[in-house]
């Protein structure tokens, strides 16, 4: 397979300059320099090199959806941004969250204000697809925030099941992949059928990463997975493991221990309680279980590719998804 | 002068039932439910009605403006409930706010929600010029953050200048209102030059209804004015009045009065303390000050409208700066 990576660094460098481009103004400083600090923070950038990648897929110049993709980053940090708040997190990409460097209400203000920078860099796109554009990009909104509610309320909720964490993945993670995707395409005037295609891709390797993320917070190393491992297990987070270990755990005094996450009992922030769940996991076979889905969804995420008529364009996606799912990147 | 009422009210009408349109999902409750309490909340909907009248004003049918109406509107209610967190205020309206009576994350995503479907009404805008109606959508969000964000500062800033408040206020309170005839006028498809005029217009007007506003706080009869009077003191809000005061006020006790605002000193809170600060405003003649610069903005405003072409234009622009300085509607 053809090696892309020196494509995605120097795309994403185009991306980091273009946001920096846009963030010019510094007064107030109390909103600005959040703003700035968040944005200059790194992170892999995948949601708009993704669109880019989807733009060329479809045989269009990349360039024309610069813009576009800014847009899509811009957001997705707007959402990181109030997610911290809402967690009550410390760090965020290994740097002190907004909310704690300054404080909750220019955290919220600095949120809000990514959504306008946004919308000025997505305003800046040319294409005869405005509306529709817009669409996909307020369709993503709407469903990021739908999920956070979700995940919310799932903290509370003793009764999740598989499939309300699924659907809660599609809409806090998917969604706005399947618009990096589809906007690429819609810039690159894509016909409605390799479209819908792409976001059938981007859907299906949101789920897969979001699925895959679960797992390495587990199984990871923690040198390669950057945080600390079993962090979900000690937030008792309803994550695909966690409840397909419930539904195969037949022995009461497992069951007893993967309840007490649901439950958040003391014990599950005890030195050893994440390697007990993690024997678990392992002996009711529930890694192999999500490494199978994770498998199953990569799968769906690939065979959409076939609509994409050129096989430049295939291997593109094809690597990005490669590289988004062995986080090799 | 001719009488709008009927035209006013049933426009309101029309852009109620559009947002009870917009807002037909119901799951999840938890994000929907709060969402529909504030938009059903009432308020005089002054946004979206001098969108329309802009747009009548410019010669168009007011229908072709009723989703970027909508969509200020929607906007609008975006910064109360993101505003009422930072405020901790208790009521909006008359009713319990929203982070109150559900919690401040709820609040924190409703807000977010709002811009989504606020969006989402402007996109339903049909227009030849939707990238100038985004422009300016876009400049008022950015605005109205900045503003926020300076009304916080001031919060801890003692010195803060009449300038500053007034630059806070155009932020605040101006830009958004600009953004209502501007679109308004943009749809109708107006010159340039009327568009300029209209933004003239409500940015003054703007500036004169926040300082009524200010005025009818300390002045006002607390049922009509519809909450307690002395609230910005009691906040240690500082107003053009409290600021101007400052300036004015030569006798070292009364100063030191003013200057206990200003530091937030525990007596603000005592019950004769609005009484005594009213008294030194009028003693230096404050209230005759501010009322001058309301007349001084509302003359600017309507002045602005000797660019548009049709008397009966020109007369609905003056009967809405009437009835939103008159507070009578």
């Amino acid at each position: 397979m053809k090696d892309y990576s020196d494509k995605y660094n120097s795309y994403k460098t185009e991306i980091n300059n273009l946001i920096k481009s846009l963030v010019i103004k510094t007064e107030p400083r109390n909103l600005y320099d959040p703003i700035r600090y968040i944005l200059s923070g790194g992170g892999k950038r995948l949601r708009p090199v993704l669109t880019l990648f989807s733009c060329e897929a479809f045989g269009s110049d990349y360039r024309n959806a610069l813009y576009a993709a800014t847009a899509i980053e811009l957001l997705h940090n707007f959402t990181l941004v109030h997610d911290d708040i809402m967690d009550n997190a410390d760090t965020r990409r290994g740097k002190i969250t907004i909310h704690k460097k300054w404080d909750r209400d220019t955290a919220i203000l600095a949120g809000d204000h990514l959504i306008a920078l946004s919308l000025k860099a997505l305003n800046m796109t040319s294409s005869n697809n405005m509306k529709r554009i817009y669409d996909y990009y307020i369709n993503s909104l709407s469903e990021v925030c739908e999920g956070q509610i979700y995940d919310k309320a799932f903290e509370k909720d003793r009764n999740v099941s598989i499939n309300d964490y699924i659907m809660m993945c599609r809409k806090k993670t998917s969604k706005l992949l399947e618009s990096c995707t589809a906007i690429g395409g819609i810039i690159a005037e894509a016909s409605d059928n390799e479209i819908k295609s792409a976001e059938i891709y981007a859907e299906n390797l949101g789920l897969a990463f979001q699925m895959q993320d679960d797992l390495l917070d587990i199984m990871g190393e923690e040198e390669n997975f950057g945080k600390k491992t079993g962090g979900d297990i000690r937030e008792g987070k309803k994550t695909f493991l966690l409840l397909k270990a419930i539904e195969l755990a037949g022995d009461d005094k497992d069951r007893n221990v993967l309840i007490s996450v649901i439950n958040k009992d003391d014990v599950i922030s005890e030195d050893n309680f994440v390697n007990l769940v993690r024997e678990i996991y392992l002996k009711y076979g529930v890694i192999n279980e999500a490494n199978k889905v994770v498998k199953e969804y990569t799968e769906k995420a690939v065979s959409a590719l076939n609509n994409i008529k050129t096989k430049e364009g295939k291997e593109l996606l094809y690597w990005f998804s490669e590289i988004i799912l062995n986080r090799s990147h």
